[in-house]
């Protein structure tokens, strides 16, 4: 598993910093220990290392100095009676695609946000000659920039989750009451590439899990636990999809179980595990934990990322981390025909990211109860492949753009006809008020898609990586 | 980690010699490569050294040059047409409780067997302070002694399946019709002890389990894996327990779904994941499997391991590896009063260890389809703790010891009086023979305990892992 980023080896990451980034890269680079950089004021500052600990993670934490003063709003906690003070928020993987939007999100809602990420994503980029559509930026501008135009601090704490000092570091510092978990490995394709990227994320994701249940029991026993689910792991059953648990009458009896897993990647499959885990942790040390069984995500703007183009979201069109409706629109703007693998009868649930960000906040707004294991079936609608693909279709001549659709050999090993008929509407009554695809289609796909079609890399549309082919040789990708 | 045998750093094995023990022990402590011993003549064989791998596992196979002659029999294959040839068995976890009386009933049934195993389970003993109530030999001083009394060698595979280059060393060289996978960390409280032993628990488990699988794939695709499970993911639900599936209705649909699982452990969550992946290949891949559900086993002998004394088998009675009923018997010679944690209601399936041996061979004997993952629960009776309890003390009556129960507080976080019904008839319906309780108790159990008394360790009899106090240090063993 050398050519990844393992698990047990975090990276060293390297910063950099508007006034100085070179010297400062340098300075990473050779220091085998711990440094705080400063992002809010002019001059970098580091901590004293201490060469005891030298051997451990070159962990970078950008914070600000000043201690978070008390603001109302939602992000507020208001029912203690005593003088509100803002809820704080880790988001584990808050560098990528739902993170970067969520952290924003809460950040403008007057939660206290931190967020966690060793920055794996855009390495996997790197790693397979992938680029998002939208350029974005690093991370510590794009903090910088949110302070910049909104004087709200996001903390950052650069560092891997399966490291648990680090994770420990993390918690002890920041003090979480509510801790949002994306950052896992979260491609099919990606966890099908290959056998040392399939063991990766289940490593990954799983262990990385495991650290941060130990964290919670640990450090902050009351915090509330606001985990990354996929309604893949329901697979395709024949029965409707029920939220997490079903009701089950047999042989005279009844009992309410887990709703039976049916997982379709090592991606998926490490989600399941996760669940697993989880439920049995709320059960044994009573964690509070909400499960959210998100669907296949779409768009790119939320209010916040549209504020300046160095807050821009990430837009994932190519084979491996590409999302349906995303690659379908950008393939629109390019000319080329929508790839509808096999018959295109997949339905899956879908939602807006500007649901995803409501979605989350609504959880941590409501927490689950100490010892619950809540599960939330998170998406709006439900699509079949087929059905995108018309609508994708219909919004493209609206701009007069022709579009056509082929049927290309399906990649994956699953049902391309099925019944599916999944409930969600536990959100719904804690308030969420969906983005319906008819609208945002025009807005918030397609017409960024030609925005940025110059950018769009045509090798990386079609689907590279097949469920049945995968072998155990590291595949790596040619120039 | 650094505490525990790390999964992607293997053990140096030592191996010994009953001609030059020392010396050979040396020669392997300082050579960074692969050899090749044999073990059936008596000088050694060091087959040329490849310094291009230098940097490989040291691992140790000791084998015979002689090839395998074709013998009649439950192990040979029967239905080619062609002259019979023996089925070619690999069992991953041959040096352990189950692996071992497993591995000598296949080579006894005339199949041609391999042992896979990194020797951890006695690494475990020596961490922990722990030793077998029954003195065990050397892996390598059983498969001579084996091999001696009945002229069948079994072929051994030292290192880690964690470690994909040695297992695809081991699958070329060995070539299995059917792998038994017995070669997992199998004790909840062991994986409840710390956070890097829950961890290890399933990082162990779940991805050495998923390298079997691409083995199997890459290099055996019509192998059959025969995966030992456990009754303990399905939990303890209101319902009956069926074999792995459950056929639902609900809202006027039917399909017939995976068994809810509810796993009270990180151990028994492991083999939840594991079931889940195998699914997974089984559909995407191909793959056959039959997934073991077996209840706690007790017993030591099996007809084979009582044929010498070097043959014997482990006894675990400790809190951390010794199963329920193994422990009373322990503790009934001893004169220490049984301990029944809590209410003492927790019903479980049991089986006899040579039940354990006739439902492998089985399950070898009549594979699963291409495709097919098969469940089959592996136990014959089902009792509560209180019950027992009850039942040794009655057979200590009849040996004229007077046994005492007591009610200690229960370490781990589970249902003390509950409904368990559990199917098991698949096994008995491809020929299961059961020895039941009431018969073995005096005969294998009881008697045996009785007869190495002298070797308990009174202070390794009460529980000393609570599910509720895990914490995230490292937990470590006075002497």
């Amino acid at each position: 598993m050398a050519h990844l980023l393992s698990a047990s080896c975090p990276l060293n990451i390297s910063s950099c910093s508007k006034n100085s980034p070179n010297s400062l890269k340098k300075c990473f680079s050779s220091l085998p220990t711990s440094l705080t950089l400063q992002t809010s004021v002019k001059s970098f500052k580091t901590l004293p290392l201490n060469r005891k600990n030298a051997h451990k993670l070159l962990s970078v934490r950008a914070t600000t100095l000043q201690q978070p003063t008390a603001k109302t709003g939602s992000g507020s906690d208001q029912t203690s009676g005593q003088e509100s003070r803002p809820t704080r928020v880790m988001v584990i993987g808050g560098d990528g695609y739902c993170g970067w939007a969520t952290s924003l999100h809460l950040s403008n809602k007057n939660y206290e946000v931190a967020i966690v990420d060793n920055l794996v994503r855009r390495h996997f980029d790197h790693q397979l000659g992938l680029d998002s559509l939208t350029p974005i930026s690093s991370i510590h501008d794009r903090i910088r920039r949110w302070r910049s135009l909104t004087e709200k601090d996001i903390s950052l704490y650069i560092g891997d989750v399966c490291d648990f000092e680090f994770l420990a570091e993390a918690f002890t510092s920041f003090k979480p009451d509510a801790v949002v978990h994306f950052g896992e490995q979260r491609s099919a394709p990606y966890s099908m590439i290959d056998r040392s990227r399939a063991v990766y994320t289940q490593q990954n994701n799983v262990l990385g899990t495991l650290n941060v249940l130990f964290a919670i029991k640990e450090f902050s026993e009351d915090c509330h636990l606001v985990k990354l689910g996929t309604m893949g792991e329901y697979g395709t059953p024949n029965i409707d999809i029920e939220e997490g648990y079903i009701t089950i009458t047999h042989n005279g009896r009844t009992d309410t179980l887990p709703y039976p897993k049916q997982a379709s990647s090592f991606y998926h499959l490490s989600k399941v595990h996760d669940s697993n885990n989880i439920a049995f942790t709320c059960k044994a040390w009573g964690i509070r934990a909400t499960d959210l069984n998100q669907g296949v995500v779409y768009g790119v703007r939320t209010d916040e990322t549209a504020m300046h183009e160095e807050l821009c979201n990430r837009f994932d069109y190519d084979g491996v981390f590409g999302t349906a409706l995303n690659r379908f629109c950008v393939q629109a703007a390019v000319g080329h025909p929508l790839t509808v693998y096999g018959k295109g009868g997949q339905t899956r649930g879908y939602l807006d990211i500007r649901d995803t960000v409501q979605c989350v906040e609504l959880a941590i707004a409501t927490p689950a109860k100490r010892g619950e294991m809540r599960v939330f079936n998170q998406f709006t609608e439900q699509f079949s492949v087929n059905q995108l693909a018309s609508l994708v279709t219909k919004a493209g001549e609206k701009l007069g753009i022709e579009v056509k659709t082929i049927s290309v050999p399906n990649p994956r090993v699953e049902a391309e006809e099925h019944y599916y008929n999944a409930k969600h509407t536990k959100l719904i009554e804690l308030g969420l008020e969906p983005h319906l695809l008819s609208d945002s289609l025009l807005d918030s796909l397609l017409n960024v898609a030609v925005q940025f079609k110059d950018r769009v890399d045509s090798k990386q549309i079609m689907p590279s990586v097949s469920w049945r082919k995968i072998g155990v040789k590291p595949k790596t990708v040619s120039a």
